[in-house]
């Protein structure tokens, strides 16, 4: 599906949308480029496009089928970049991925998006806006993009971290609660969120300090500040990971004193069951000769002394701590 | 046992099979080449191909027995690589691995195959299907196995995949299951993963970026793709091993919260008990003044009283969540 | 807020503030340096900063939100350096990180706090002080402020050394306590500290080894001081937290072990308790023929063979360590 | 003590032993050199070999002692190679270590071993038997020596590996063992191979791919053969390790289900014990009116609900599990 | 204070100490230099060889104040070399470091020892009894002391690994102790020793193989022999690491055995004295018709029954290995 096709000229759009027909006469001078957004193309609206702006066959066979590895192919002069984009669903606590697939030739730059992904008609408006920069070509174009779907992993490390935090006060908490699912689900998002973005470094990098083509020095130091969020992004994830460990051990440890806990109190009750009735017993013997057995107020005071072991008891166990 | 052994032409296979003793005239033109394919030869057999197509003695010292590391040596411009192939067997969950060997000479191709390996035939049928990407030497049909047998890796990660998910929701169940043995076992078949496929990066890389001999520049970019795929195979297969040692870490804690909910289940029941046992202790006692020893209604007031203990304690122990 | 601005001329402040429109002239000679100190300045403060001094917009966008990462940048000779400060607040045990963003051209030194920082006003009169250093331009007030911070983070290494002491302590004391959260939240710490130390590494080793712009080659030895004390922060930091980590273990076998002695004292005061219970249940039987019954001191001679028995156990168990 | 001392020419050996005054005639001409064959020679013994061929001082002090680390060194133009031969020795489940110290020059090749080594005799014998190989020189002897003894590292693998599968069969079966302690002194052989054989990757690979002098080119692809395999023992090596770790956790897993198992299974049969006491004290009560008292089968009547309570805890509990 | 110093011209001796202004005549010629020993010297004290040699500031700076990282500085023609000392304590089983800083120049080496060093008395001894290798001049010196306090290591490696056999001993012994405060306390060690050792690799490795001023040649050589006991070191420690990390959780493993192991015993014992007294209420029931109870010899019929329970449960579990 074309989301949206459009052509600059100087950093102006020209009204209308641009049709795929246009895409193909490639006289265009200096500073007018195309600018297609696809979502989820089949197979035979992306040859459309493959054949108009002359794409490398490969290229254009991992566009249609998502699942790529974030990536930086140069194919002939054009740039192909795989990214993953990211979304923090907060009542599942799971990281939603997307992916975006971008060409980017001297004179277009072509962004497949497969499945939820950052939110590039703002990126086409903001741009839009500032016309000095798109006159930058197609890769500003591109810088705009991955600025906001690096900066759209900040909610998702910000989701994460306030989980995180839950779950260290759900830990760490008196009362007997056992997140270890929510600590190995996290993690499992963490682990996802260091698939998508730990090979994503690399290729920036490349963007910010080697010559390529397509992208003119004066782009260039603006992708540094992109590679930067990304690296403090990738950092704090890294962070959460050990985190995540060490907190799936802490917990262990509460769950061993916890039943440590538990045993202690179950034992203070048996005591305070078992001595009266030891003594019940010892009444309950058959001698001839039991004095006590005589007494007018035998029983009651048999009764009052059980009641005062078990005071005793009772005092002594809450002072120990143990209920 | 020799499988099949085929002259091709411009990429077109020559009628019929070629014999042993065809590989011996090297006198092929321009386009020209053989692609045999051996299965667990003999060393006798292997001897013959070697002597009509000049190989290394090291090297084909490898080719008879098999349990290779995965690498890609070069002897007087053979290139000599050893892959690990691999299937899931999903009802032992285990991955079975397999073996191929194979030389890449100006002119011909030879692929030895050992033990349960991806499905050759298929790559020769496909590539003979496309004479185009035939036409361009045994490199192509290199790269057509690589691509099939790194592909092949894909069903063997989502049976592991699966499989974790299933031990996950074990671990996670409250249905008391130990999967700790499954854990351990799935964790063996990514460690052997891990050592099929790890020590292929570097091989891979180096057809990718390399000149190498025998490998013309138009197919070292196919190759690129394929270290990408199986780049992207590692990552999950790291991924995987993560997961598994925390879902291991996981499932201890489980079972010791699990042991301490049985605890507390049983001191509940017990506690149960021991209290009527008490009250009937008490009214065991021989003292000679025991007022409710002559009412009319003691005993059935007793085993009311207990009835009314047991209960309560049943409704506290179930509101406290211990049964 | 501006903290304060001077211009120095050989080492020598020159008297009073300087202003900023005195920054713009820009006609300064050798030798002479304006030195403006910040506290999280507005847009509008900086903006104004910015045009006087001619930085890049990328650079200065980053002076007014805090929350980068360290690291060092060049942008048209203007070197632009971030860093973590820290402050141990001992009470509750966390480190505090403030910002420093640093803009160093060839007359020109610009330093913008944020958050809690390292008393930048004692480098300023210690530097004013020491003429001769002074004169060595901005690079030397760079290494001033590099050597403070670097400095400051040795009372917190010193801080969190403590604490693990005082952890160690509670782990293998006698009394059970549990700093599983203690443990928990130094780690905490130290990952904040190695994430605010770690990426520093990189940028002063460039200082103090490579060509850089604005710092001449008699600064740089003094930056290999300060790159020395740095690694040697960070690797005190590494070994906290493998310190840590084997104290969390260490503290889950005390944990256990704690928990099984008192298994064994419960369960010694329980036999204590059985085996009474045990004979008074004989001597409540009611056998016509039990001569004991009859005795005219059977009832004291087992009331003391019970004193005995438990006497003897409790002995025993004494012996054996468990009570 | 010498072993044994031949000279060879064109691969060929010379009858007799060559005595240690025949080392010192050094105008061999090409294809002849020596090879001697030293065990644990003392102080004396190794000056004599030190003089006659002239090897630099401290190779041969390192010759006499052992305990060195794996390594390779060059003393004007002799080679000097350090190494570590290993035997498993299945009944104690330990790897005995024992130590070569080769020194290769351009006319003799000198072998001291100390402590249990690799069957050099053997060696020499195939040598021998290989004349065109032997006459490559002393690189070739190396090249043979070095094969053994990585060779020799196999069943020592094996040995470990059979061990590792026999204690995972521990850990898994329904029998409570416990293996900690043979997993643990596993791990140790484990280590002491890896600290045995991970310094020699770099030697090996050194001689296989850098002109190094002593060593014809002919003979370096052979080092080749030799460095993969020594690759693939570290790699097993390294997956041991992990397995090991993994097993160990494993098996803490399993201590804690069995407790939990043995726990339930003493609480059923406490619980078959509970009920028919309280039983027994309920009709062990004095009250004046208990009917049950008074009827002519009551007593068999409570012996037979005893035991119905009984069966059907027990059924329960088994149908349960935990019985 | 100063602990020695002399002149050596050509090896020898110049009889009596040098006096600190004697460093200062320059003019020594070739083979002539000067060796001052010095021991925690005061500011004042440092100042004055600081002023005699011409050091450079910040080295001398570093001399007063001990607590560096080991680490190799070139300042003008001088080596400036950290070095941390080791000395094991048996009794309190920790390991004591000191601290080297050494200067060495063209004529002159300046040793300063803060805390308990090597006896580098000794060393002087040695070498002025070699005199043919102190004429090499300071760098000779140089490595005699690298030599020294690489070599006194040893002792404290065999210490650590003696301890480390105990409390291995320990954990798999049959009496219940529980070493982990010793095994964590032995950690704390290990990564001192990592702490001080470590950072000395690289120092050792440029002495070795890179031309450093001051450093002749034939000298180099013989630092790759200290170097390569340094990394023997080095890598015994990282084993001994790892075996500290298996050891605490094997010893979690004996500690969740040996809990189970008395919870069995416990039960056992429970179990024995519950039925007999289940056996006694049953026969203190008061039913009107209990044969049993008019039995004559009913009373001793049920002791003995009691005993042969109580035997046959015991030798049960002794047979079950609970007991």
């Amino acid at each position: 599906m074309i989301v949206d096709c459009a052509e600059y000229d100087q950093g102006a759009r020209r009204p209308g949308r641009a049709s795929l027909s246009d895409l193909g006469q490639r006289e265009r001078g200096d500073g007018r480029f195309v600018w297609l957004g696809l979502f989820e193309p089949t197979a035979e609206e992306f040859s459309e496009v493959m054949d108009a702006l002359g794409l490398h066959p490969l290229a254009s066979e991992d566009a249609v089928e998502a699942h790529q590895r974030p990536k930086l192919e140069i194919y002939d002069g054009t740039l192909f970049l795989v990214l993953k984009t990211a979304r923090y669903d907060d009542p599942t606590e799971t990281v939603e991925f997307g992916e975006l697939l971008i060409f980017v030739g001297a004179d277009f730059i072509v962004v497949v998006r497969h499945g939820a992904a950052s939110a590039l008609a703002e990126v086409r408006a903001e741009l839009e806006a500032d016309p000095e920069r798109l006159a930058l070509g197609p890769a500003a174009v591109l810088h705009g993009i991955l600025d906001r779907v690096v900066d759209d992993y900040a909610p998702v490390m910000a989701g994460i971290d306030d989980d995180i935090g839950e779950v260290e006060a759900a830990v760490f908490s008196d009362t007997p609660t056992n997140p270890v699912e929510r600590i190995y689900k996290l993690k499992r998002e963490v682990l996802g969120v260091h698939r998508a973005l730990g090979p994503l470094v690399d290729p920036l990098h490349r963007l910010s300090s080697q010559p390529l083509p397509t992208v003119p020095p004066a782009v260039r130091s603006y992708f540094r500040d992109v590679e930067d969020h990304l690296v403090r992004v990738t950092e704090q994830n890294e962070t959460n990971r050990d985190l995540l460990t060490s907190v799936l051990e802490a917990n262990l440890t509460r769950v061993s004193v916890r039943q440590n806990e538990d045993m202690r109190k179950i034992s203070a009750w048996v005591a305070m069951a078992a001595v009266p009735t030891l003594v019940a017993g010892v009444y309950g013997m058959n001698f001839d000769h039991m004095p006590e057995l005589d007494w007018r107020f035998g029983y009651p005071a048999v009764l009052a002394a059980m009641a005062v072991i078990c005071l005793t008891l009772f005092r002594y166990f809450r002072r120990s701590g143990w209920i």
